[in-house]
């Protein structure tokens, strides 16, 4: 989805697909830590790249919807790669259609459920905000994890919570542990359909420099890995993203192979845990 | 004018004008080669950035051109800086106002006459097919210089042919030498009032890599400043304005530098041919 | 304070300051952690950059201090941006005509209380050697955290012992976690009144690849934000500088951001400790 | 062909096609200054890379000959992209196969026919030293361009004209202009059949910085593109290779580009110069 | 050792050498945390460059192994930087001659026990396997630590276990901590002669973006010198590698720093651990 | 002679000798266009790096004097390369000792005849006025080449003149290209030994990223080579100096391997200028 109109700070993600597809030339096909072969256990094809406008988000959306619902009607699942975070509004509509309201599984530095930039209602900065407000996401069960950085307003947190959200900063994840962190998402979820939304900047800069409005004190690429592998006994994953790859603040493809390696993670579990 | 939303590939030149600023420390005040101090002949002041819309172009457009009729008003000439070459078309249309048609010196790298991208007719690639349609320019004093790399068909010649264009390609520049040009440059502009618009991909990628779509095969640095320096003895020179630098995708800011010393090589024009 | 002539390998933290504005770019009003608005609790203005000579360290010293004493006059407290570690000196030398001896908090890679370098004794290398010698610190309650590498002799330690510091390395933050970590600052600490003084090396290079001195085995910038977030509760803060980010040497600006969280991170902390 | 086990020192060429290919994007169908459509007046197709052995380089030689033979039954001309120089013997033989020997017409700041280094006949510095010797060259016919920096010894020289080699260096090409040198080289050649081949280094490393042993003082992008168009009116041209580009040393995509631009006035010539 | 020919991705390693050299600039003579000086407790000697093909993979570990024979004569314990990981089949071979089979530390994403790549033998990827099944190596006392990321089938893990390998992988590092780690290297190596092989990528791409085949979620530098530190009071280490640092990948120095670092902490155990 | 003390804007210089040796690596011993082996032909020695003190300018000046005494006693002939452009006055004051006063030929985008920075007479900015004041200088003989970018005032060029120097400036030298320059310079110096300076950023950014002060429109790489290559028939070169390369601003090496060039090309010349 190489779409990134939706961006308030850097743009640049509209080549994030191509530098994951980059970044994921040295994935080999067994999984140590989990005992499986991804692309054994499951049929996996690489969709291409889905043609948005760039020039109007609206348009976009609806295109974005459209490929997904067409993609999901012969697949079941998708796992999508941005492109900037707006593309996860008609992710999670065209998920919608098939499973009804998912739980939301949100890795991220932001909340993203801000109501409008500039006046915009669909931004990188909202898509979960019109998502809850649409009733496409399960109220009980969705959880932000690796939050950081400042907000506009404490009503940032109280609007957040009244849309339904859990939240796991960052500095928590640090405290507690990955092992830990993952549990308690098991717990949170339980056996609702769950929707993985990773947004790459919850990765600390040091793991992801490639992204559009980074913050310090992030996690490590293996403190997410970690808390992805602890999914694998867990709930139902129905669909996937990962966006903010920025290609042209990555250095030495780091942040391409941590979105490809995360990506080749959900993949496990997703071997793992969807019933054929 | 830090918006780039207008952009068909590489998206980052909102971050321009902070670039450019930077660029321009090492600036001095009296520039040797026209004997002419341009911050002493005239006064120049720093405007600040404009506030834009990056999520809805139309409204963008329309901020850049009250921005500019408001600036215009106070100050009679305008030195903008981009961002992306959208903003050429509320520039011309706030000089308009002033000025009637003004002839164009257009140096780039693309004509920027195409009419439309994924539907959209206000785009880096259109501003000046939309002005010529709306009688902002002089259809017999506009020219652009630099152009270079393939286009979409032997009808985009015609067409901006049709609109009024002269070109001067990138090889002519080379094959004739800058003087040469500049006498040319002059010779066709005549008397009419001119606006000068500077896309920095008109450079070689070796001498501006921090753009958006370069093109193998540009000038140097060098020889668009003596062009530009040719300038001197020649039109009267009512707007400026220099766009398309990308940081994200500079080194050592090369490109910042060689688009500082444009804006200042205009101003010390500007100094010389202005009357009071 | 863009001075960086007191350094011993790679220098350019001259344009550390800029650096650190670009960074704090993307910085929002509400702190989430702490529940605290830092520009709204208390008045904060950028006091703009302080000139000082760069080929003379002595008159650079002098510039600095009598700039600072100006400033905390009118202020009360300053948050200094270098430039180099030479600058400690004088903000040290102004803070204590206000406030008397201080505890000083010192995160750093490196002990800084080096006596001399080619003869020079006021170098960045050396601050807080004249500090202590000057009388500025509480020689009871001043400590270093992060350090890490090299000495140049057994005695570096011994002396460094001998001016009344504490030793937290690198190592035991590790070991230890943040929490303990700022616990046992706070214990140390006690009420005396308390400059922080945040060397950016004391990050790991992965998190501050732009800084002169770089030593491997450092802090995360997640573990530097929780010490300083440890300190919420704690002693009063009187002083701040935040030193040695050297542009030329960082990537994507991650050196930048993360010295721009550390000092969002302490002007909420001093927006809850400081009485009116 | 991603094969760079032949060079001698900077090493990455193998990722030389993927990063062509990025480079390649803007790339449009109409070709201006030709007046053709490279793409519309001929098929042209990317038949993908070929798999050659990284730890044999004389198997490495036999694969990429056998892949050209296959390439060349069905299409009747090639135009390969390196990799690094090493490609240029078996791409000649598979060449002769079809057309006996050939003329060659060689952009380089290298002579490339040295004898054997340490020990090794089949380098990156030897293709067309084992290529006149197997008699695949037209003797009289062939020519370096672009040729600058030192030499092991006078004799390179002189082994290098009963080779049969003319030389054009990078000072002559500054001092006489692309026109005379496209001239010189349409003289030369005559009516021999024209095998191309072009190593990015011929650029200077302000223009192609990504490359493995780049040379002071080469040529600037228009002038190669410049000389290249000469060829329009010339010689039939039966083979082309483009090798060097070494991605960990590019920036901001500036040698790809470049690259990208070479092969596309290449195919354009092509289109004028083939018989259907 | 700079010879990289053996790698199976991205290729530069043999400009390792120079980088870290470069990268050890800093470090000063006094190791606090061990309280050893380990340029003074024993002599050291940098050994300068060895010459070896880089066209033949067999002739150049015929050369790497003669002059480690050579330097282990006269010296009796070498400290190898590289180069790519081929190199450590000759130095175990040198070594086995002087101390028989030797316990395997190894530090590394991978493995590097594959059978063949391409259908060759000596490669980066299999210097363990080769060492193994030519005895060099105490199989009950060997172990790799860090490992991560995708293997080619499950088979690969069967095999280096029946070769001797125990496995302490990256998520174990993280979730037990380097001290932990130390302890059971300690107790498996117990008093065998231990050789200690470091492949740079070991370490997270954050902490070293300067190698050759990068994967994420790895060790931070803190992370691997506290293992490392934690040797002091052990095994008797009897030969060192450090290899696959790619300076063209590498910023700001880091990854030079950190494999600076590292080797500055091996020295100081062996000074600790070596009997004069 | 690292010292980088003297500069005004960028500094980094300190790292320019490591960086230019660096850069040599690809030098071979024989220059075809000037038919001479430069190591052959005479006897050249890498002196090291001279020590000097980076907090005191006269001590470093006083150094860096006495130094190249001592290498002008024992070799006649000393290449030096910095740093900054402040030690061309003690390398002029030790070649003044032997030669008397010297023609200056000065490739330089500033003309480095201000008179204090700051207060301070001994800076990057000031070596030329400083050795045309004590008479190291030939007023009827020296030229500045390769000038451009603003000064403070007219009153720069009128002092310059006043301290005898000739200006060539980058504009006329693009006019008039190199070999007429190289003539011209030949005229001027007649047959006064000549002192030739370099400095780096001579050569426009594209072309030189790497340095200190960097000015839009400069010289090419290969036409700064022409020059110096014409000066083979003229005059006797005494002495040479190469400054202002500063590594953590380059690419590549891309500013390394032109001043390794250029230092080589002087050499050449000199080899062929020099009496026995």
């Amino acid at each position: 989805m190489p779409f990134d109109s939706g961006v308030t700070y850097r743009p640049g993600a509209r080549f994030g697909p191509a530098h994951v597809r980059a970044g994921s030339r040295l994935l080999r096909p067994y999984h140590p830590g989990l005992d499986v072969e991804p692309f054994g256990a499951q049929q996996v094809a690489d969709a291409g790249d889905i043609a948005c406008n760039p020039f109007d988000i609206q348009e976009a959306i609806g295109q974005i919807q459209r490929a997904a619902e067409g993609l999901l009607a012969d697949s079941g699942c998708l796992v999508a790669t941005g492109g900037d975070h707006t593309i996860a509004l008609p992710l999670l509509r065209a998920t919608h259609q098939l499973w009804g309201p998912v739980a939301l599984l949100h890795f991220d530095a932001h909340l993203d459920t801000w109501d409008t930039y500039f006046g915009a209602p669909y931004t990188h900065g909202t898509p979960f905000r019109r998502a809850s407000e649409e009733g496409l996401l399960r109220k009980d069960r969705s959880v932000h994890v690796g939050t950081r950085g400042p907000l506009y307003a404490p009503t940032d947190l109280k609007e957040d919570a009244d849309l339904g959200f859990q939240v796991i900063d960052a500095m928590t994840v640090g405290r507690d542990g990955p092992d830990a962190i993952a549990e308690r998402i098991r717990a949170h979820v339980g056996d609702a359909p769950l929707y993985v939304s990773v947004d790459v900047d919850v990765l600390d800069p040091a793991h992801a420099p490639g992204t559009g409005t980074p913050e310090a004190g992030g996690l490590s690429s293996r403190e997410l890995l970690a808390i992805l592998r602890g999914l694998a006994t867990g709930p139902r994953i129905v669909g996937v993203d990962l966006v903010e790859v920025c290609p042209a603040y990555d250095h030495a493809e780091i942040t391409g192979i941590a979105a490809a390696h995360v990506i080749y993670e959900l993949l496990a579990v997703l071997a793992l845990t969807r019933t054929g």
